[in-house]
Order: structure tokens, then sequence, then C-alpha cells
């Protein structure tokens, strides 16, 4: 059928018709069930007689948008590295973001504030979107340059889903703690990538290794994205937590244990760098590590030292990662993991579920006050022990694993259906295949693509 | 006169005169007018014996910020598409909204808040001087690459005037709601920039073809426009409004509706691409049209459908502008539009204020409850129905378009005074008329630009 | 010893183990040390039966957001001009930044809020953990392209350490106001980078001349530092201020002062540049410095006037700077000043603490009412006359360019330390001394450094 006329005319259909579909079906949904909550409906707020500085508004909206800011500067630029895939890393993150947050307020909606017939959305709605954006985005990265947007889409209909009911297994059903999402965001999300990737493991992918690296200026773009999920983490695991010192907990240990992991990043890249030079994806990727691993536990009784502690483990296995096991995901488990979400999302995320487990277990009403109540209220009504939530905790990390091979396995064979297009082997990593790319770069590019290329390659 | 030494002084002086002129009168009409208002000035504030918290400065100065991004990040780099006028784009934006946002200071404050013969200033005039800022670059955007600064800045201060009376008289006189500028700031910019540009038409302007489009990452710098105009437009069309839900309700529906005319965009742009590829214009630009169609009706009771319907449809009508409209508007209408401002602010800008119509139309005392009065006060007053409400705004409109075709003229006739030294017809979109350009840049660049060459081409 | 096993070796463990040792010094000195203060530990918080709105972290860190943002996004793009040193300038301000926000809050806590033991950190000692890091990096912009990164963790060990015993001496002993840092953020910063850049004075600088400069994307790239920090400054002068209107009007006078020193800065560049055009230095810096000159006074009644009148002045002599006295700088003083920072932080900070002595002298109990207790608590109880508030805030300039001094000098003979591998002279401003630099760059790059000429040159 290759180079037909009619997989001409299905490719040019296949995404405005799927896009067009799912966000008509969306808009239909929102028109059922999603309603103004009591914060954002004017008669609901003003009948309850609030004084406006009491609004959630205020104290979370600030922080809703350095979440939002992470998860489409942040992730867009990040991916931004490959030297012909800028077009496609940044925009393909604005479309799988613009809709994982629709259809993710649906689905978390219906699990989470579902009540008299109808969801109810605000800014914490908001931020528990664009949270499960992020982990769609944290797959992205797994699959990036090997999948198109099509394929893309329906990968991002499927997690979105399983995302909303791990999530509510893990914080509704088991009493897990996970604010900043060591779990159900970021080991989630990795694992489902890193299984999809599996099943779409591509043996003749060398055909596009000249892609594969970087340019100069392609590593200064990823460098915004880093920057910019670097500075905003503090307040991508704190947006969620309880107000008061809880926020303020969150992203004071954060901000810690960020600053170790760019150190060990920096010294374990010279270290393990040819000639002792560091190495760009090293910085750009482990050196946020800090971050995920702190997920679950930083508005815990973590302690500043903890959280460098944390951070400081976090940056060195992430690095190691990068040098060491990445080759051998690939050569041994078949597993082509383009950005390494492996070694940013994938082991820090379980580090630090691991971490959890361990601080949690450490509970006491002495250290945590009458604010035991806020961080574990499990605890603090004495339905259970710091020794149970922590096992708990522990097997909130097996529910999520287990979602997430099962979710990716899915999702790699849901998008091997052959209409879906995927881009050639020798084609990966190549803006041209989705994008008018301006002509001067064409001429540049190794090895151009032409328009009756494309049909009889594919 | 051309290339003789007078010229080139001419040109020499003519930006440092204008600049130095504009800051001093301004500082003149500060030193006299000007003064702290009562959340800004020590005595004031502290003889109110008010809680700090209290202070405007808590709920607005968030929004503020993101809106300060979006007016200096956003518009600059959103502009940066072209290939060589990267540093004029985020330059010019630099230098005109430093001035309008002086200059609005004073217009706006003699118009909103003067009393006691003085303009009181604090958070609410950073951000309405901002706002008007952006309109000035809406327009900016028209004539982005065919004006000098000198141009420029006469524009802007004729602007910035006129933009105050029209604000003046739709919400002051009026009584028309239009928290997010959908009319105010979209409507009239993109259509004073319209007509303004249809007096600086230039026939010969095929010259510069070349230059007229972008490389690769151009585009790249662009998407970093595009991206914080999009995450922050929640906080632009909420920073005004009413405190607790107002602002609330303004930011969630803004958010919904740019995910929908993110999605509508990357389905129409495929549709009607070459070969189903993607066109970075579209996503560039179309996607924000979800942001302009609710900038009157977010603060309203648009519902979350209502708000991905308006975002869908604005997508939609964006892109197809971009494809279709814009090369009639150019031959047909002599209408050279750089950026398309047309289809992202104009049509938007238009259909926002017919939906501000629509829903104000609509409103009930049941839907709003008490909160009526933030946001229809003269309805829950009982001084209009909603239906006259609904006139209003429509007459609002056309008001609107009216000032702006006005002013546009006017404007147009101002900057074809010759001793303003527009570029030559050759020479558009090249910003080594206005800056010293690196040299390598310059050995690589399609027909470089000696300096002999520019005194005797103008 | 050049070029030998032996120094190859070194060269490879020297910044990994730099880091290794500081990071494990600093997080056994946090294990001892620091803690939780009552506002984000929640026992004390919650024993304290506080409302969630009272916590500092909802006054500040919306501020504190924003000044991170500067650190790292701002200086580390706005050091990216460089053509070959990117990587650096983006990377080392990660490192160092990363390095001296824990380092800081060691010493910084130990001076200001060390009680019963113990160092107790919240969102107060985050900003003033970047306002250090701030400083460190305006050093590192006068030594840009000519230290390794193992010089420049040295550096920002001992600077961070004399920055929190200068503001100590300045706001704990002399009682100077200082909120913004005009002197002990910009004036220390820049005078002891500058002093520190004498002390390693290279003859020979000119064999890396053609690194020098920008080319057309890195001045792009820069701009997005500049723009960042532009926008965000009025933040980063207020984010230690009392809360209320002090916050408030710290914020508006900065924004007004850094528009006037945008006007002022195209003026001049425009009147002292080649034909007209417009120098992207003085843009990327000059157009700053209106946030530096206030940095003093803006939390006083500066009136907005005296702001715009100060950023005026500010962008005036900053651009004049650039353009007539960093040559002679070089020639006459042997400085090499690699960003510039004696014209964008070294003349306005003093400038801004002149001011700050001006404006200070000028306060009365009728201008401040009964805020003058936040501004100058000592005048307010009758402990100072304005005058000699006047009298303190002078000394305090004079102590600070003396400790800057000392310190620089100092700075500059541990700098010289044969092993910590300077780069030479014909590889400063080269990323790839330290970077593992994509191959075809290297291709394109002016005299590509191989393996082996690094350790022959060396």
């Amino acid at each position: 059928m290759a180079g037909s006329p009619r997989r001409a005319a299905g490719r040019r259909l296949l995404l405005p018709l799927l896009c067009l579909l799912v966000q008509v079906a969306t808009a239909i949904l929102f028109a059922v069930f999603v309603r103004y909550d009591h914060e954002t409906d004017p008669a609901l707020w003003h009948w309850g007689n609030h004084s406006n500085a009491d609004n959630e508004f205020y104290f979370r909206y600030p922080s809703f948008q350095d979440v939002h800011t992470m998860v489409f500067v942040g992730f867009g630029f990040l991916m931004a590295f490959l030297q012909r895939y800028g077009f496609s890393s940044v925009g393909f993150t604005f479309l799988l973001a613009a809709l994982a947050l629709q259809w993710s307020t649906l689905v978390q909606g219906f699990l989470h504030s579902f009540h008299d017939g109808h969801i109810h959305v605000g800014v914490e709605s908001m931020i528990n979107a664009d949270f499960c954006a992020g982990a769609v985005l944290i797959s992205f990265g797994a699959v990036l340059g090997k999948t198109g947007p099509a394929q893309l889409l329906l990968m991002a209909l499927l997690e979105v889903a399983l995302f909303g009911i791990n999530e509510f297994v893990l914080l509704s059903l088991l009493g897990v703690r996970d604010a900043g999402g060591s779990m159900t965001i970021h080991t989630f999300g990795a694992y489902f990538g890193l299984v999809l990737s599996r099943v779409l493991y591509r043996p003749q992918l060398e055909k596009s290794k000249h892609r594969q690296g970087s340019i100069y200026h392609s590593d200064l773009f990823a460098m915004i994205g880093t920057i910019f999920l670097w500075i905003f983490w503090p307040s991508f695991n704190s947006a969620p937590t309880t107000l008061g010192d809880g926020q303020h907990r969150t992203a004071l240990n954060t901000y810690y244990s960020l600053s170790a992991s760019t150190l060990s990043t920096f010294a374990l890249s010279a270290l393990v760098g040819g000639d002792g030079r560091l190495d760009m994806v090293h910085i750009q990727n482990a050196a946020l590590a800090g971050g995920v691993v702190v997920g679950t536990s930083s508005e815990m009784m973590l302690t500043p030292f903890g959280a460098l502690a944390a951070g400081f483990l976090a940056g060195t296995v992430s690095t190691l990662g990068y040098k060491f096991f990445t080759p051998v995901l690939e050569s041994k488990f078949k597993v082509q993991d383009t950005c390494g979400v492996h070694n940013l999302h994938g082991m820090p995320g379980v580090l630090g579920a691991l971490l959890g487990v361990l601080v949690a277990g450490l509970a006491t009403h002495e250290a945590y006050g009458d604010g035991l109540q806020s961080v574990f209220p499990l605890i603090a009504e004495g339905q259970r022990s710091a020794r149970s939530q922590a096992i708990y905790q522990l097997f909130g990390l097996f529910v999520t694993l287990m979602f997430a091979s099962v979710g990716g396995s899915l999702g790699g064979l849901l998008l091997r259906l052959p209409f879906l297009d995927a881009p050639p082997d020798s084609q990966c990593y190549e803006d041209q295949m989705y994008w008018e790319v301006p002509q001067e770069q064409e001429d540049e590019a190794q090895g151009p693509l032409r328009a009756e290329e494309l049909d009889t390659q594919a």
C-alpha cells in the first residue's frame, strides 16, 4: 500500500480526524458533566460569604503557573536537544499536553471530585491535570522521534486513563502519600513509556543514528527546558500539598535536593567523561533527578540534610545510568529510550518511592506535632501505625509498576496498529516527516527528504 | 537627499532624539502628576491600619508578573520567527513596551485614576499599562520588518493615547465589560495595525521576499514566545477581574479555551497543509486564539463547555485565516500583515466581542447569585437588563473598530513623514538596517549589506 | 608537566573531587546545624495555631521564584552571548549557583539566624541564598571564559563567605538599608570580580580574540537572559522588603526605573554607534542598569519621578561605560571584564548606593508616616537622624568596596594556584575545554581543538 494515493490521503486525514474526534467528544462530556466548583462559581462563592483572600486561587495559582511552565516549556524544550526534531519536540509536547489536560480533567474528575452527577473544577483540578500531562510527556520522552503524532495521541488517551486509575488506587484506596508524584507521575510515566518502547522495538533504528545526536544550539535550547524544570520543581512538589507549613516545607526540601543533585551530576559527569569533560546529556537531565527523588517525601519530615543526601544520591545514580545503563538497556533489554527517562524518572522515581517508605516509617507524633493530621491523616487518627503506612507506601510502588507495565504493553500493541503511520526506521528523529521545514534548512540537512521519498519509504 | 552626509547624520540622531525627548517629557509629567496610591505610600497605608495581607499586591502581583512575561518575552520572541529580524523583533518589542508602559501610565491615569490633581499608581496601573503595551505590540506585528524604530515610537505614542480613550469610552462611559480585552486590546490593536499597514502599503515589497520566511532555529525561538504566551494567558485575562471567584473562574475558562484552540489548530493545520504536514506559522499563532476569543467572556458564566467550544472555533478560524485569508488580504485589500495579526487578534478579537454579547445577554441573577454585582454591576443594580448590557457590548465593538480605523489611518499618514526614515523595499526584514550584526553572520547572509549601500539605497 | 598523563588524570579528578568534597562537607554541616524554622516545621507551625494564610510562604514565595528565575535563567543565558561558550555560561552558572545557595545558607545562617545552636531555614533563607548566588554570578561575569570550573568553585566558596560577612556588617552592625543590594550584591559582586580579574590579568588574551564576540543566535540566547532579568527585577528588589506597602512600592519603583533605563540605553546606543546603529551589548546589559541603581532606594520614598530619573541616568552611564570605559579598563587598568560587569553592576551599584544616601537623608516622619518604622527603624525609634542614617549608608558603601577589593585580591591569588588548571590564553572562551561538544560543530569551529592539543597546550 506504500506510496499509494490512498495512503497519502490517509496520512493527511489521520491526525485531523483524531484531534477533532477527541475534541468533540471531550467537549460533549464537559457539557454534560463539568461544572464550576464552589470557588469558581459566582453564586456558590458569594453565597458562602467568604473573604476573597480565602479563595484557594491565591494559595495555589502561583504554584500552578510554575507547574504549567514546567510542562509546556520545561518538557518541550528539554526534548528539543535533537538536531532535527525541535519542531516535533516542542510541538507535540504542546499538542499532547493540551489534550491530556482536558481528558485528565474528566478522568480525574470522575474518580476524585464527582458528586451530584457533576465534576467540579478549579485550581486543584488544573494542577492535577497538568500533573497527568507531565506523566504523558515522560512517556513521550522514551519514544521521542520514533512515533508519529497520531500514535502519540492514542498513547495519551490510554495513559491518562490508566494514570487516573493508578492514582485513585494509591491515594484514595491505599491511603498512600505521594504529593510530588515520585510514584504516580515519575515511576508510572517512565515505566509505561519504557515498556511501550520495548514493544515498539526497532532493530534497524541505527538507520537514523546520524540524527540522534544534538548540535550546539539544540543543546542550548534543551538547557532552557532543563533550567525551567529545575527552578520550578519546588513548586511542582508543593503545588498539591496542604497549605501553610506543608507547601513551605515541601518547596524548601525540593530546593535543597535539586542543588545537591546538581553538584553530584557535575562531579560524576566529569569523572566518567572522556578526558574529564562534562556531558550535556548528564547536565540537562541528571541534575533534575533531585526533584524526582523527593517527590514522595518532600512534604514529610525529610529534614534539610535528608534532602541534600537524597538529591546527591539521585544525581549520582542518574548520571551513572546515562553512562553505563542506557547502552545496556538497548542492547540487552531491547528498550530504546531516546531521552533516557529511565535515568531521570525511572530509577529516581523508584528511589523516591523507597525514600517515602523510609520517611513515612519514621513518622512520630513528636516530630510532626499537630501537623501529623495534614501529612499522615491515617496515622494521626490512629487507623495506622507509621510502620503500616510504610508498608502501604511500598505496596503503592508495586501497584504503580504493575499498572505501568501492563498499560505500557497494551499501549505498545495499540500503537503498532498499521494505519497509525509510524515513521520508517530511516526517518526517525526527523521533523520533515510531520512539519513544513524552512527550505534553507533542508539544503543543509544530511540526506534531505523529498516528498516522493516520503511516500515510497512509508 | 539619499546618501548625503546630512541624511546619515539625521538617521543617527533621529532615534536618540526621539527617545530622549519622550523620556524627559514623561519624567516631567511624572514629577508633576504621578503619586503613590494608598497601597504603595507608607504614610497612607499605615494610617489605614490595614493588615498587610490585604494589600492588593498579594492578589495581583503574581498575575502582573505573568502578564509582564507575556509582553516582553511572549510578544518579543513570537515575532523573532523571521530569519534575519530577531534583534529587531525582540529589541523593538523591548523599546516600544518600555515606552508604552510609561506613557500609558499617564494617559490611563488621567482618564481613570486622576483625583486631587494627581494620578495614583500601584499594581493595577502596572497591569493596565502592560495591557496597553500589548495592544501596541499587536499593531507592531502587522508592520513588523517594514518600519524603523523612529516610526514605531511615533506609532506607540499615538496608539497609547487612542487606546486609553477607547478604553475609557467603553469601560467608563458605556459600562462595557472587557476584562481580558477582546475588544480594547486585541480588536483595537489588530485593526489599528492593519489599517496603518494599509496606508503604508508597499507594492515592491517582494524585493525583500527572501528574508520574509523563517529558518529552523528562528522558528524555535518563536516557539519560546508562543509557549510563554499560551501558559500565562489565563493570568492575562484574570489579572484585572474582581478578586475571589472572578479571577479564579477567568483563569480556568481561559485554560480550557486555549487547550481546545490548540487541538483545533493542529487538526486544521494538518488538514490544509501540503501532504498533511503541520505548519509552524499556524502552531505558533493560531493555537493562541483561544486566549483572545474569551477575553471578554472568561470572567462571565461562560461554563467550561463554552470555553472549549469558543477555543475550538477560534483555533479553526485563525488557522483557516492564515491559510486562505492572509494572501487575499495582501492581494485584494493591499494589507501586508507580517505576523498575521488579523488571524490571531483581529478575527478572534471580534469573535470574542460577539461571544461577550451573547454571554452577557444570557446573564441571570440565578446563575451569578450575589456575584452578579462583581461581573455586571449595572444589571445587579437594576440600571440595565441583560439584554441592554448585550447591546452596549455590541456597541462597544463598533466604537473600538471605529477608533482603530481612524487611529490607524492617522498613524499611517504620520508614519509616512519622510524624515522618519522607513527602510527601503529591498531592506525590509533586515536587522542590519538598525543593528550592529556579528560579522560572520553577514558573510553567510544572502546579499549582505555594506555600509555604503545603506546610504545610497535609502 | 604539561601533557603528562599525571596532568591529564589531575584534570579529570579535580572538578569531581572538589564538587564531592564540598557537597559532603555541606551535607554534614546541614545535618548538624540546619533545622526547619517555625513556618516550615509542622510541629512548630501547628503549635502556634496560625492561620495558613499567615505563612510567610504566601507573601514571599512568588517573589522568590522570580529571583530564582533571574539567577538561573537570567544570568545563565545573558552570559551565553559568546559564540563558543554557551555550554559553559549556562552550565557553570548552574553549578556555581547550586553550590552558592547551599554554602550561603550556612554562612548567612550562622550570621543572621543562628539561635539555640541551630540555623533555621524557610523562604527568607532561600531568597537570601539566591541573592548571594547573584553576587557570585556577577563576579563570574568579569572572568567569564578565562577561568575553569575548579577555579570558579573556589572563587564561589571564598566569595560567599565574604559576601555574608560584608552583608552582616552593613545590615546588622551598621544598620544600613539595602533591600535590593545595590551595595551588598552589585557593588560587592562587581568589584570582587574586577579586582580578581585584575590579579588574573592575561597579557596574551588576544590569542582568543576571535572567540570573544557573539554570533547571531548567541545574541538571541543572551536576550532571553536579559528579558527575564528585566521583567523580574521588580521582584528581586522587593523580595526581602517589609510586607504590604513596602514590597508594593519597591516593585513599582523598580518597574519605572527599568523602563527609563531602557529608553536611555536605546538612545545612547544609537547615538554612539557607528552609523546610528544599535549595539546588542548595550541593549543586553545597560538596559538593566535601572534595576541595579534603585537597589538601595526603591523601598524608600524615591517617588515615581525619582525612579525614572535614576533609571535614565543609570542607562546612560552604563551605555557610555561599555562604549568608552571598558577599553580603557583593559588597556590602562589591566582589567579584562568579559561581560562588562563594571558598567552593569559596578558603576550603577555605586550610583545606587549614593542614591540611597540621598533618599535616606531626606527621610521625614511626614513622608513615611507610621511606615517609617519599617523602612528606617532606627530613625523611627529616635536612635538616629535621617542625616546620620545617610552617613551610615555612605560608610556602608566604603566598607563594601573594601571587602570586595581585599576579597577579590585574595581570590585572585587563590585562583592562580597552578593545579587549578586555568585555560591557556589561546583556549579562552572555548567550550571544548570543559565539555563534550557535538561533532559537526567542531568541524565548523575556527581552529578546532583535538584532544592531544589540549594536553600539550596546557
